[in-house]
Formats: C-alpha cells, structure tokens, sequence
C-alpha cells in the first residue's frame, strides 16, 4: 500500500528539501510522487537533458526511506519547444491559439509534439531505468482535462480527414452513404474536402460530429499508448499508470480506452473544486470512484487526494475538521489500494496558490497534517482487505458512442446523461449496494442487474447481448432514449423503437417528448401516483406489463414505465425520468426480483462492505456534519466505522 | 389548391421510391416539393450537370398523378466548389468563416458563388422548361434564415463601400454631411475607408448602422432576384414563390422587398421549434401568417406545415393530437390556399434527424399521417372560399427602416417592437377582427383602422400620408416613439416630437424615459386606474384629449395616452406601453371609433370570417386543450368548426 | 469658478453657432469645452493642419465672454489615419481588431499613433500658445474608458517583453525566480518568449498577470504624459488636465498615477448611464467623488455634469426634476469648484443621440435647461467656501496592485473589491463623515482613522508605515486578504498571514474560506448576534481582543472580528463580510476610538461640512424623492439646504 504526497521539489529552495523529507516521513509517507510538469528542469535547453536535479530528489528521498511515483513532463511543453514550433500548441474553436502560459496547450494531432514526447520519455525511462526506488510511471498528467480534449487547428483538420480515409477503406462513396451526406448536399468528393464541425449556420451532420468525438479520443488514447509502450519497451516489468481527473464521461476522449494499455488506473479525487458552495453529494463521490474502478474492473490508485479547499481562481467550500479525511476512507472503501495527498505544501508562485496542500505557505503543520498523519497511521489496518478485489452484484453500462451522441444532439435541454446515471447510481449508493460503472463493451453476463441509462447508440450485438443476460436470469434496467440509432448515429430504417429490443422489452415507442421540465408530467401506477419529467415515450406494450401509465389527457393510454418478463429473466423499461421516490422504489422492486437485499440507512450515512481472505469488514461513513446511531454504532459528524465480521 | 407533401427522395433508396409515392397519393396529395438542397446531385462535379435523377423522380411522380413545386438548390453550396473557393463562406462577426456543413453558409456578396447559381438554375430551368408538372419553381429556401442574413467578410466590406459610393453619387462629403461624422472625428475622405459596423470600443455611428441594414437587405434582394429572373426569362408563365420562414420583422432584410418579384409567397409555418416548451400563442401564429399574407397583400401558400415535434439538436413540445391539424386549418382561414407538410418521413440521416414528419423512421402509419389525410380530405370543399382574398378593415404597419433603427439603438432594455406589435395585433384577434400586417410604404387608406407602432424612422411624405388618411375619416392608433427619427436615422433639428406629427395628433413629447420594467407606472384615466411600462414619453397635450395621465410624484401633469380629433378621423396616441386590460380597452374604444365591432370570444378561441363568391364561412378554431361552447357550437379540444352561412 | 457647457460646434450647421453662444451666456456660463474629438477637422487630411474653424469659434466665444477648455483630439484617431496604418487598431483578446468607427480604437504600444498625436498636440499647442482664452487644455478623453484599457495585439506582447527585459535587468533568471515559473514547466530563456495573458487551457501565471496589469497601467500613463509634457513645454504656465471616468477603481490603468503629471483632476460624473432602472446609490456617487478628489488630494473639476438620461443603445432612469441639480450641488460639496454641463444639447447624429444635453433637438428651453441656468446663479455664491481645501479626518487606502491581484484571482465569485470599499464608505457617508479614498502610497500619517480594505499585495514598508501609524495613536480597520502576498502576487514562504502584520493585528489566520453566500454565516458578539458572508479568516487571536466568534459548528473557536490595542492606536481586523447593522456598529465604535462623532441623519440625507477662510458651510443634501425634516431644515424632494455659520 502507497502512502503518500505529492512533492514538487522543484518548486522550492533546495535548502527546504531535507526537512520536507524528515516531515514527510514524520507524516507516515513511503513514496512521493514528483516530476509531472518539470520538463524544463529536465531539459532546459532543445537536447540538453539534465537529470541531476531528480537523481539528488531521488537519493534524499531513498535515503529517507521514501520511494518515488515518476511523472512523465509532457503535460506542459517548455517555452523554448512553443518558442521554435507556435503551431504546437492547439487552437480554440475560432482559430485562436491557445497561447503558452497555462497547461495541456499542445495538440495532440502534432507530430512535432509527439516527436520531443518521444525523446524525452525515452530519455528518462533509460536515464531511470535501473532505479528500483521508482515504483510506478506516470504518463502526463489528466489527459484531456479543463477542454484540452478538443482542438481545432489545420492540422487536426488533415489528422481528421485521415482518419476517415482509413475508416472508410479510402471510398468516400461510403462515407457519403453512411452519413447520408445527400441531406443538405453535403456529399464529399474527395476526403480533404471535408470539415472539423466548428461553428456553422445551423449545425453539422451527427454522423460526422460522431467520428470527430472518436478521432479526438483515439488522438488522445494514441498518444498516452506512445508513452506507455515507451516506459515498457525501456523499463520491462515497470508499472505505468495514469492519473485520470473527475468527469471522465463528459469528456471527448474514452477514458476506458486509454487505460487499456496501463498497469494501473489513478484518480485525482475532487469532492470540491472552484466556487462550488457545498462538495459533491456523498453519492456522486461514490460515482467517480465507482466509475473509476470500472476502467479495468480492479482496484485503483488515488493519486491527488484532498485535504482542503482547491481552485485556480476561485475558491469554495473549506472541507470541515474530519470531512477529507472521512473522504479518504470512502476512497479507500471503493476501491483504492494507494493514497497520495494533493499536495505536501501549498505553492507559493504559479496558478494553484489556493489548492490548498496539507501544509499552508508558512509551512506549520496544523489541522489538514494532523488528519492526514491519523489517516495513515490507521489505514494500514485494513492492507489484507483493502487490497482484495471488489465483486459488484450491479453494473451501470455506459457508451462512449452513446454519450457522445447527447453531446451532438442532446435533444432535451435538461436531458444529462450523467446525471441521469448518477440518479440512477445514488439509489444503489443508498441502499448500500456495490455498483461498477463500466463500459457497454465489457462482459455483464455475471452481474444480477444491469442498467442500460440513455444508451441511444446500440447494434445487433449489444442486443443479442442483452437479451442473453436477460434470458439467462438478469434483470436489465434500460431507460428512455435506448437503442435508437445506430452505430453511425443514425435512425435505423423500418425498424420500431427501441430497435431490436422491442421483443426483450415486450413493447413499441410509439412518439416521444422533450419534456424541458422536472416532475412535471403526472404518472398513475397500479396503487400510487408519481411525476415525472427531461423526456417521455409513448409506450404502446406488447408483452411488457405496465407499472406506470400517463395521467394527462391525450396519452392516457400509453405506458410509462414496464417491466417484460423474458426467459429467466426480467426487462424493465423507464420511458421518463420519474420522480425521486417513484425511481427508487421502481429500483428497488429491480433489486428485489435480482435477489438483492437493499439496505435501509440513514440520510448521508454510506455502507460499503468489503471481502478479504480471512475477515469481512464493513465500512460505515458518516457523510453528515452532525452525529448519527446505526447499526448499533454512533458516528460522529463526518466519522468513519470499520466493522469486522 | 396544392396539397402535398416535401419529399427528399435524393435521401432514401431508389427501391423505396414507388411504395412511397403510392404512399403519397393515398395522403390526399397531389403535389410533391423537390429539389431544394440537392446541388451535388444535380452537379456532383464541376460543370457535369446531371438531371437523370430528378428526371426519373418526375416521371414517377407524374405516372401517379402528383404534381411538383421544384426548388433551386442554391441554399447548400456543394463541398466541390467550396473546396474551390473557400471564400464563398460567409464570416462570423469576428472574422472567423462559417465552415462548410451546415447550410446558407454562403456570402451574398460572393460575385463567384452567384455565377454558380445562376449555371445551375439556368441549367436547371432549361432542363425543365417544358415540363408541365412542375407547377412551381421555389427559389433557394428560407433566405437569410438563422443567421445567414449577416456576414462580416472583406468582399461585404468592399460591396458596403461601392453601395454607400452608389448611394451617395460618389460624394463622400454628402454621405460626412449625411452620417454627422463629425461626431467623434469620423469624417472620411474615402468611399473605401468606411468600415463594417463590426465590435470595436463603444458603438458605429447609427445612420452607417442604419445603411448597413439596408444594404444587407439589398444584398439578399438581389440575390434572389437573379433566381428569379432566370427562372422568368427561361420559362415565361412560370409560377416563381420563395419559402419565407418565421420570424420576419427581426431579420436583416426586408422580406416584403425579396417577395415584390416573385408571382406567389410561400411559408414555412412552424408554432414549435426547437426547445419550446409550449407552442407559439395562437394569435402569434396568427400574427406570422398576417404579416405573410401582407408581404404582396394576397394569399399564399404554406410550404412546410407540421405535424410532429420540430428541432435541430433538441426538440420540445410535442403537438397534441389535433392541434397541428388545427393549425393547418389555421393557416387556411388566414390565407393560405395550398398546403406542404413538412415532411412526408423523418430523415435517418442528417441534421434534421429530430425534425419529425408524417412518418418516422419506422415508416409506420400512424396519428400524425392520418391527421394529414384527414385534412387534406376535407379542405377541398372548401376551396371556392379559400381561394378568394380577404379584405381587411385593420392594418398593422411596419417600417424595415425603423425595425433597424430598434435593431441599432434599442433604447430600453425591455423595447421589443415585433412583441409590442404582437401585443396589438392579439387585442384584434381577440376581437376577431382581421388585421393585414402590412409595409408602411403600401397604400393603406382603405382600411378604417390604422396601427402604426414605434416607427420611429419617417420622414415628410409618409406624415403627409397619415394626416390624409385621419383627414379623410380614418383612426390611426400611434404608438410611442413614432416620428422621432428621419430617414437617416438621425434626430431631426429643430423640430418638436413627434416630428411633422404633433398637428396630427394633437401634443408634443417633452421628456421620455425607459423604464426597463412592466405595469410599473401608475397611470389615472377618467374612471379607472392602469398601469404601464417599458417607456414612457411625457406628453403635453395641444388640441388632444386626454384618456390617461401619469399618477406617480413629478409626472402627474402630463399625459400618458390621448386621442386627437383631426379633420373626419381620430389619432390616438399611446405614449407608454399599458397594461394588457387597459390596451384592449384602448383598442377597443378605437375599433368603435372606427365602426368596428370588437367580438367577444371565449379565451383561446379564433373566429375567422372568410367570404366567397357564393358563401361566407365562420371558421371557430379553438386552440385550448379542452372543450369549449361558444356561438351555439360545442368545440372538441383543439377542434375546428366551419360555419357556412 | 469655471461653469459652462461641453459644446461641439463641429456638430452643427455654423449659422447656428451664435445663437448657441448667445443663450449658452443667458445660461450663465463664462465656458465653454470644445475641441476633444474633433482631430479630422483639424487635419483633414495627413499634415494638412488647420485650425481655422476653431480660431472662428473661439473669436465668437471671447466675444460672447466665453472662456474656453480645449481638449486634444487623440481620443478618435481620422480614418486615413487608420486607413494608412491599420495596425493602429487595438484588439480584442481573440486578436480581432476594434474597427475603425467607435471611439478610443487605438493601441496605446503603437510608436505610428503615438508620433501623430505628438504632432497634432504640438501643432495644437503652438498655434495656441498665446490664446489668453483657453484657461485649460485637456488630453485625450476619459483614458482606458470603455474596454480600451486592454489590448493583445503583437505590438503590445513585444513591449511587455521589452518592459519586463527592463523591470528584471535583462537577467531572464531573476524574472523565473520571482515568478516561480518551476512551476507547469514555465521557465523562459529568453524575455520573447513570454506571452500575453490571453486565454489558454486554465489560467496564466499569477505574478505575470500583475506585470502585465502594471504594463498595461504604465502604457496608459505614458500616453497621456506624453501629451502633458508637450503641453506644459509649448505652452509654459498652462493648466492641463484630464477627465477622468467613473469606475477608476476598475480599470486596467491606476488613474492616480496618470493624475501626477497633471495640473487638475476632472470628472465626468455619470449617476445615471445606460440601461440603469435607479441611479447609483447616493453613497455611491460621493464614493466616485471622494476617489477622485483623492487621486491628486486636492480639489477637482467636473467636465461632465449631467441634466438628463444618458445612453448609447440603451437609456435608463430619468432623472427627477431637482435631482441632477442635486447631484450637481452634491459635487461642490465634495471638492468640485468648476462645473461643466454634458452636453449644450444633444447630438442629433453619431452615437450619442440619446446622451440628453441641457436642450433637445427640437432646441427649446425646458426643465433642463433653466435647472442649471439656477444652479448657476446660485453657486457662485459660495465660491469662498467651495474653493478650499477639504481635511478629512477618514481615508480610505486603496492599492492597485492589490485591485489587480483580485482580477487576477477573485477567490470567492462574491468578493467584488470595489463594492466592498463601497460598503465601509458608505457607513462614514451616512455618519455625515467626509472620507479621502487615496492610494495606499500617499502619506497616511495625518488622518484620525484609516481604512485598509482587502489589500492583499503589501510590503514590509507598508507594514512598518501602518504600525508606525496606529503606534502614534491612528486607529486603523484592516479586513480580511490584507498582507497576504508579496508585492510580486505570490504568497510569503515561512511566514503567518497576515503576512508582517500579525504583531499589529494581534493574531494569525489559521484557514480561509471562500464563502459565495451573503449574510450566511452566523456570528455571536458579546451582547449580539450577527452573520457574515463572502470570505471568511478563521482568526487565532494572540493580543487582540475577539469582538465576534463565529457560531457556526467546527469554527466556533475561531474569532471573526478582532480589535488589538498597538501603541497609543487600535487595529480592527474584520475577519469577514459582515452584516450592514455590525459593520455600522463596527465602524462607529472605531470612529468613536478615534475621536469621531457619527452624526444621526435621516435615510438618504447627507450633510457636509466645508470650512472657507471666513465661513463654514453645511451643505444638507436630501437624496429622497419625498421632503424631510432634519437638523431643523425642511428639506423638499431632490432639496439642498446650505446652512451658514
């Protein structure tokens, strides 16, 4: 288990560097994580790699006893890189360039970029190669965060028009087909004639929008594998991670691809960030963890955890005494095997003067310390249980294809995938259930319920799929707007809504409804009513039986929410978004038809339960700023209860 | 009468075509609208003019009996002759082009891109010349549309520059003298020195601004004029229309002035679109159909009537069943005497994916297709009304020089003029009087009742025509801020306001204000209290009669609202914007004055009195979604009767 | 005393010029301000000066009586000036140029447009050298006005490369250690490789941004020194001024340094512009005043007075008969002692139309008009009294490093630097307390009671000169972010916030919080409670005495709002925003500790007290639409009493 901070030595008059090392120890740290963002000390001038100051880091710190998490520099190109090659860096939708100064400036698509990525990893992997102290890699530093994932310069503009060359096979006649560019006369002759979907009158073909979301996220997946390939090639046996930010399913990258080729997965865990008045629920914490540890289905690393308030420009929120700590836990519970605090001590120069570290700009070790020094002394405990794999009885699927569609066309102006999926999570959170978010691709067939939210792009594979794990016994959650379009993101010719599942789900979409509202259409069920809102079908079933009807004139007939019994197993259908208590209880009825037993907990109090080889142990957190008794135990605001059993 | 559907067939299999048309046919229709958007596949390469497929479309089309309206393809450039002349896009403000993929992303300006029109509709019309089944030719599709109407391109900066050296003969000296470039040093001494009124620090100089607005108006005007032109001197007796979309009285051009060579208006009639929660009002649909209609002063057509939900990238409202039905019947009684559905089926593919037509992607029958056919069944027997024109007693005029004026120096916040019109114009649909929205530059003596809202930009002749017209007996309703400005959007020197005006209608304004709220001022009149808002002018009245005064400390001795008696006619003048009760009492007392009789209708019902040689019909539309008796009628949600009498 | 009118007879027909002079003499002026502005017609064309039509007017005015104000031309470079250099034009942060056609288009780092306004001003100049009758040359216009403050052409990034190589010596080490540019990779080689702060991915470098905030300030004051200089040298013993605009303390530009050169300070003093539904609070506008009379500490002129509602696009508030006339006396009571009305009458043409003057178009006397003619009667009566000095015994410091850092980074969306100095003035305002708001630089030394808000940039000299202050006995109110960084924007390594002034202070701040919210956070005095907002320190006290604990849960140990005896003086820290009735409470007893006695006035009544050479004057001014009775005067609307003893 890695304990530790992230150390920026760099940053820092070298006469401090011994007793940050001593205080780093006396923290209860055995490795720091260092070198993100330091290319121009490591090669201050084109060619002249310089090491030195790293290898003096890296001996102080074994001497210490501490050993070392190594970033890779690209994230922040140096200014002499942007000074010989401007067009480097990448360009904001009107043209304007994204001038140097802040960070992840560079396009991905430069070739000249990736040319000096090249040769500075290779340098440091092989300068570092027999460094044993160094027990991980990182590649560059949350690919694609803060809208680097797209970029619309000249140059990705060709990268683009390549791409579709190869999808295509070089034929633009399919590509003309599959897009039906006859719509609007937007027929291509040749591949260079065709654009980036920058701003336009209107708006660009969804076909097209569709391929330039997956080429910006190969771009980006393509260039993390060169980095890791390299560290592989020149390290064998070495351990490359990447540490991902939060909001991974908004971004225009697939961040499940890029993990492919790493060993582990990191997260930089933000429960606040900016202005924000209050943190992240307790349930969309969960979520990113959750999210997190579905990459690879396995156990992460926490790579920046917080202990105080963060932001650029603007700050917010000041975690409470016991609250990041109590946030290191739920970490911990979810997944994380090793725990780095973003960051030992505040900078004093440079953009992030008020993210705030563990220790302030005067360097006295108060309260943030203390709680981090208690973290750690405690979570050891826990290594045997905390380091056993997680095995989730409940999958939300996500899709890459699907949500990039709703980026496209969102159709509703209140339709978020995310939060959709994060209402549908915070029910499992609530009933004490271990959920993994993971990609549509992956297998399912071992889960006792699936939920398939919004999945709007699908194919005859993903349904037969589906219907297999139904068939089979599964019980499958599958919500409005699903299987729609296919995998070029057009509507499917002749065939009925929800395409090639109308029989799983024993039922036709007959029209739909951009709602705009929440809660505002009323629901009849067979001894409740509801509301619901965002979107509706009109659901005309088959064999499905209906749980909720419309209550309004004009679609009294129509079915809301179903449920089709198919072989072993069942199909629900939700045609809206239904009210709060209406959802949970349509999922908690879904839990119980998979043989789940949802927990009944109080307000804000999370249980995560957690299997080792030789004792079971559940996690009770407090997420409220006041005590409260459960399960025979009291909790003190924001307090933390490991049960063993 | 034309009754038909818009069918893309450039956008389907070929082995859809036949069942489709059958399709058609079984609608009612006896019309299809073809051709608009289809460049590339009419010219897939430079100059390889291709009509095969189109050819093959009539045939077809002829074969089962249905005639076509056939559209030039102007609106979408092809990728080809973009690839070749990249400056054929149009610029957004900051310079940046509009990139190919959209549609409209032409520049008006482009002297290249009209030599490409004008092969193609030359090559077009020639082709078609002697083919009886195209009973109409629509020119581009819905000019100046989103955004399409402005452009900030350097060849727009050149052909501004040659239009001001037209304009002003060359003198740049009368255009200094013109502008009052004196003001901030703005003297030019060159035709070629004068800017774009694009961003800079503070605001252009408002009589450039104003002439920037008419040159864009001029520029699209002579654009489709080119079309126009072609289509008459190749095929003379042909029927020429345009397809104007909603929203006319915002757009930088003149739409009464694009329609002055055409032979029959067209609209695009759309009540949702986009994210609406609700329709449009019914008297804001009816408001769009009377200023269509008063373009040439004649009936038209309505080209894309719909029966779905209605969006780009997000959809709203979805219509209730029979309430699209109802507006088609809408369109009729208000003039239209031939009807297209927008669209026979959904497109799969494209941008208009959520665009919903008589069909879905299903390619099933359902409500919104036999809603159609029903429609298309029972309109004919009226025909021998709908095709008759209709008088109207009331006139709603409308200055493009003033709309641009408001456009340029909007002067309160909350100053709207196409809602304060709207806002009249629905205390006469209220009353179920017919109103023609018309230009003030038309003759409008006939009518006994006359509205001129905030024109602000006149000049002598036209205060010539209204004192006439009040001399010889009419009513004229002014509203604030008419006759402030002359033709160059300047302040008129030593003359009072309102300008040439204050005989007419009795007063002098002496201060104004914006009041940047509603119903915020108290107003007194002689039996009962009101309020008002968004502006107010303080008015001292000389031979007018006051009907209100302003009730709030320091504004208690002038006038709010007056009413002068003038040769055989009355001038009302509204100096503020009142209340929505106290406007319909206004409007009222003025209809009255006029000999009109103010009907008294159930909320949310239209009553609509059409005349034909032999029969007068009642048509009683109710847009509310339940049931109403009103007249001896009983009227099912959304339902229409037709009283003949 | 000069009093007059802004007057432009380059706007109007020259027969009209004097009749204007004739009644602008029955006004009661002895000035007139002309020339700003007006560069094309004196240089029609490159080096084809004549000043001929300005010779004409002033003849007419020294005939009429009339002094003259002479403003230089540079606000509005010609178009051929422009058309010859386009690259004259400053740009907008995406680097598209403002056009040519607003006002203030120039970049001040251009040397083209720099060495024409040399020539025009020093032609100007000499052909004026001897004109008795100009009694004040103005330069330029309301400088950095309008979002001119900022420019990110080329130019302007190569002179911030060379103003920094000038600031650092050339040694580009010293620039990286000082900026702690380690940090993100960001070392520079060389001084061309810095960039602008223009948008990029996240934010720029904080300590670079104050550079560049530095620059952009210094740019501007060169420009007008440049101006100034050639002035005084050409015409030696002549008054130069400049007018300034409100909102100094938001620009990109320290007003009090491009005052030093001057020879007066004037205000153009807008309470009503734009769209505005009230006036700016009556604190609010002697906020404006008092900052400008402190930028020199002496009195000031106001060159633009208004009567009317002001605008470009948009108007707003009228104000009510009396109430300019009250801000005018307003005015004098803060240090004006020559008053110029904005403007003799309207424009009827160019971008000022709705800027109401004292007549309209229609040029006939009203309300407006003989207000000021009053007005003008009456003051000089007070000239004695009015042309004295004003001690105060309050200051306000401001800082505008400090301003800058917040811009920089606003640390909480609520924390607005000006409104919040805005707020502590207006509680001395109400107390009928006469305030000079002064750059924190200005000796300090003299006052009774000094206000430091928010000064988060300081130095161990500003520490030692505030101690030295409140030792001898100055009561001092600091609020929380003051001493936080260093003069460089960074945060001090190794020492306790706040940063050398914890001894004064009596305490150190432990943790801060950014808190978005007003009034949310509750406190507890000793007998009374109180809430708070915005920000908050949680305050350790060592010495100083707790005048309020915060009593929310977890901080309640924490002071709030502290005061520590230092010396013969107090130091107040307000640890947070708090609620108007505690800081009231707050300030008073500081007034209290430092000998002041607040008055008791009724709301929205404000007294000020001048002392002249034979006679002291309170001025009673009744900012309330309604009369009141105080100090045994009865005040009417808008009334000004000026009681003599």
């Amino acid at each position: 288990m890695l304990l530790g901070v992230d150390y920026y030595p760099e940053q820092w008059a070298p006469s401090c560097m011994e007793a940050d090392m001593d205080r780093i120890v006396e923290l209860g740290c055995n490795v720091i994580r260092i070198g993100e963002f330091a290319w121009h000390r490591m090669e201050p001038q084109e060619g002249a790699y310089d090491f030195s100051f790293f290898d003096g880091v890296i001996d102080l710190a074994k001497k210490k006893g501490l050993q070392i998490i190594f970033g890779t520099p690209t994230a922040t190109p140096p200014a002499w890189l942007i000074d010989k090659y401007p067009d480097v860096l990448s360009q904001f939708e009107d043209g304007a360039p994204r001038v140097f100064g802040g960070r992840h400036t560079y396009c991905f698509s430069s070739a000249v970029y990736r040319e000096y990525c090249k040769k500075i990893v290779t340098k440091l992997a092989r300068h570092y190669r027999n460094e044993k102290a160094i027990v991980a890699w990182q590649v560059d530093n949350e690919l694609g965060h803060e809208g680097s994932d797209l970029c619309w310069c000249p140059r990705c503009r060709d990268a683009f028009q390549q791409y579709l060359n190869r999808k295509f096979g070089g034929d633009i006649y399919l590509l003309n087909e599959t897009y039906g560019t006859a719509f609007w006369s937007q027929e291509y002759n040749r591949f260079d004639e065709i654009p980036l979907p920058a701003p336009t009158i209107t708006t660009h073909n969804p076909a097209l929008r569709l391929d330039w979301e997956r080429f910006c996220s190969e771009n980006i997946v393509s260039f993390a594998n060169l980095q890791t390939e390299i560290l592989h090639r020149e390290i064998p046996g070495c351990t490359v991670i990447h540490d991902f930010p939060g909001g991974g399913l908004t971004k225009h990258v697939d961040y499940s691809d890029v993990s492919k080729k790493l060993d582990r997965v990191a997260y930089n865990n933000y429960p606040v960030w900016g202005g924000q008045k209050e943190p992240l629920l307790p349930s969309e914490i969960a979520f990113g963890l959750d999210y997190i540890r579905g990459l690879r289905r396995e156990n992460f690393w926490v790579t920046e955890a917080i202990m105080g308030a963060q932001g650029h420009d603007i700050t917010g929120f000041l975690p409470r005494p016991g609250q990041a700590k109590m946030w290191s836990w739920q970490a911990m519970a979810h997944g994380c095997d090793s725990l780095i605090y973003f960051r030992y001590r505040g900078a004093t120069k440079g953009a992030e003067q008020f993210c705030y570290g563990l220790l302030d700009a005067d360097n006295i070790p108060r309260r943030r310390f203390f709680e981090a020094q208690n973290f750690f002394q405690t979570v050891r405990e826990y290594e045997d249980v905390l380091s056993a794999p997680i095995p989730s009885d409940v999958a939300i699927l996500y899709d890459y294809d699907s949500l990039a569609s709703f980026r496209i066309q969102q159709q509703s102006l209140l339709l978020d995938c995310e939060r959709e999926m994060k209402r549908l999570h915070s029910v499992f959170f609530k009933a004490g259930q271990t959920v993994d978010v993971i990609p549509a691709r992956m297998d399912f067939s071992k889960y006792r319920l699936v939920v398939i939210p919004h999945m709007i792009v699908t194919d005859p594979d993903f349904a037969q799929r589906l219907k297999a794990y139904v068939a089979a016994g599964g019980v499958a959650v599958v919500t409005y707007r699903t299987a729609v379009k296919d995998r070029d993101n057009n509507l499917t010719f002749g065939k009925v809504i929800p395409v090639d599942c109308d029989d799983l789900l024993g039922l036709v979409v007959e029209e739909t409804e951009s709602v705009q509202e929440w809660d505002c259409i009323p629901l009849r069920g067979q001894d409740r009513c509801a509301t619901a809102g965002v979107f509706r079908d009109m659901i005309a079933p088959t064999t499905a039986q209906v749980l909720y009807r419309y209550d309004d004139a004009f679609y009294r007939d129509f079915a809301a929410v179903t449920c089709n019994s198919f072989g072993q197993g069942a199909a629900y259908y939700l045609g809206t978004t239904p009210d709060e208590a209406t959802l949970t209880s349509l999922l908690h009825q879904a839990m119980k038809r998979a043989g789940l037993v949802p927990l009944s907990l109080p307000e804000g109090v999370e249980s995560v339960v957690r299997k080792g080889q030789t004792r079971t142990l559940r996690f009770l957190i407090n997420h409220n700023d006041h005590s409260v008794d459960t399960l025979g135990v009291s909790l003190e605001p924001f307090g933390v209860a490991i049960l063993s059993f």
